[in-house]
């Protein structure tokens, strides 16, 4: 049995992530990124799955900059997840929306609701709370006619009924999730299908001059190497400069990639390789796909 | 006079932006993105300014996805706010740092000072808050031996003092903010230094093939045409689709761009202009280039 450590609370969606991922181990919530990547960096724990990409829980930017500051551990896994949101009740709530006189959730959520809390429950009040997690226990502590939004675990851990399903504005909301080890011992993951291998990289840019991403591109390019994310970030070393992260569509190799990064550091760039890994996209509870418990 | 909105509550880094750009106006706190985008739309507001890179109030995909899905407001400034966190405490604490027992802020300040309070309050207890401007107005409702994490205003708001200085993890932790407005009429500004022009494009590519961004980037690439920032997103309507915010150094002309956009057009792919603005380099109280009252 392994230690799993994830950005907690219960009943998140990193929480939801961990459990579609992972089956015998033991689960250990942290409260922010760089806490759980702490523990991994230290053996306190196996492994650590934090937000990559769109979250709502965390400033995700802050995984990247960990990983490429802070401390030295691979990505070994991605995991898609589908952002749901449903409107959680008490048990004894037996009324229609209508009835709703409070809501309470993360300022994301709420955001991410906004269509619908606008059109359907206008007259109720928001409250805010720091997490969709900690939004279903205070509803179940107080009870009454008020809601949650959040995940379907949020309601089974905190023993709330989902008035109503999918109340997110967006249809395909997802979030990614990198899964982090230090040892290079496999973990015993559940049986997913793998849709796809990566590699992302970081890339620093030695001055910023008009083209050079495109020529930074070229190498990958004229390779046909595809790049499923682009993203530049300005360097924490001041304004101005630049570094880029960069997902490509394959597995790291011995041919491609190693041309990659001679033709870049010739350019006077400098590399990082934070991970070439499986991808996997988690179901929710609802699409059946995967269980989470 | 004119009517400001701005991603609240007070204290926040928003708050604080807007202070720095704007003086004799009046200022309406909302509590979501979309609610104050949705404000301006309906002309409740003449301005409205959120977070659009790096902020730990927003989630700040959304400022973006809501300006190009929901409303058609173009971004008219960009302000660039360095990000200082404080250690705030009440005016009757009297001790130092070992004397904190416990700290409040928001998650994701919290996590931006996780070294600070990791090396320096490690016996201090950590309370979670909605904002930051949320965790001052605690700590000066509670009293005692408690901080928050936050900036000066949040302390001037809230009547806190200023224990420790710059206490987060990074130096050079910036925040960019979108001033969008409905009318063309100008609003009037503090008088700051303009830094440079900006223009803010979205492009949406036709299909998924490798080196299809290469090709996007030539366009600009040999017309010599500086980029920001670029990044990739996937499209809200499923996956693997995507598309691309694009930051060009310069204001939109009526050569360089309506020849770019001939040129991605005629390769299939959709393009719109967020806007093309002034950029402003915001100080905070501290140094003194702009004041935060």
């Amino acid at each position: 049995m392994s230690k799993v450590g994830y950005l907690g609370p219960k009943g998140t969606f990193t929480h939801q992530a961990v459990h579609a991922l992972f089956d015998q181990h033991e689960f250990l919530s942290y409260r922010t990124i760089p806490e759980c990547l702490d523990a991994v960096e230290k053996g306190e724990i196996d492994v650590g799955v934090v937000p990559l990409e769109n979250t709502i829980e965390g400033t995700v930017h802050l995984t990247i900059d960990y990983l490429i500051h802070h401390v030295d551990l691979p990505i070994v896994a991605e995991a898609d997840l589908p952002i749901e949101q449903h409107l959680l009740v008490p048990h004894s709530f037996d009324g229609d929306l209508s009835k709703v006189e409070a809501i309470y959730s993360h300022s994301h959520a709420v955001a991410q609701c906004h269509q619908f809390i606008h059109h359907q429950c206008e007259r109720a009040e928001v409250e805010y709370s720091t997490s969709t997690g900690e939004a279903a226990r205070m509803v179940n502590e107080k009870g009454g006619n008020i809601a949650a939004i959040g995940n379907r675990q949020a309601a089974e851990e905190y023993g709330l009924k989902v008035l109503r399903e999918n109340i997110h504005d967006y249809p395909n909301n997802h979030t990614r999730f990198a899964v982090v080890q230090k040892g290079s011992e496999p973990i015993e993951m559940r049986e997913l299908r793998e849709v796809n291998r990566k590699t992302t990289i970081s890339v620093t840019l030695p001055s910023d001059y008009a083209g050079a991403l495109h020529q930074v591109l070229s190498a990958f390019s004229w390779r046909r190497m595809n790049l499923s994310k682009i993203e530049s970030r300005p360097m924490k070393t001041g304004l101005g400069n630049y570094f880029f992260i960069i997902d490509v569509d394959q597995p790291y190799d011995g041919v491609l990639f190693p041309g990659v990064q001679a033709e870049l550091q010739a350019l006077g760039c400098d590399l990082k390789v934070l991970g070439t890994y499986p991808c996997f996209h988690l179901a929710t509870a609802s699409s059946k796909e995967a269980t989470t418990d």
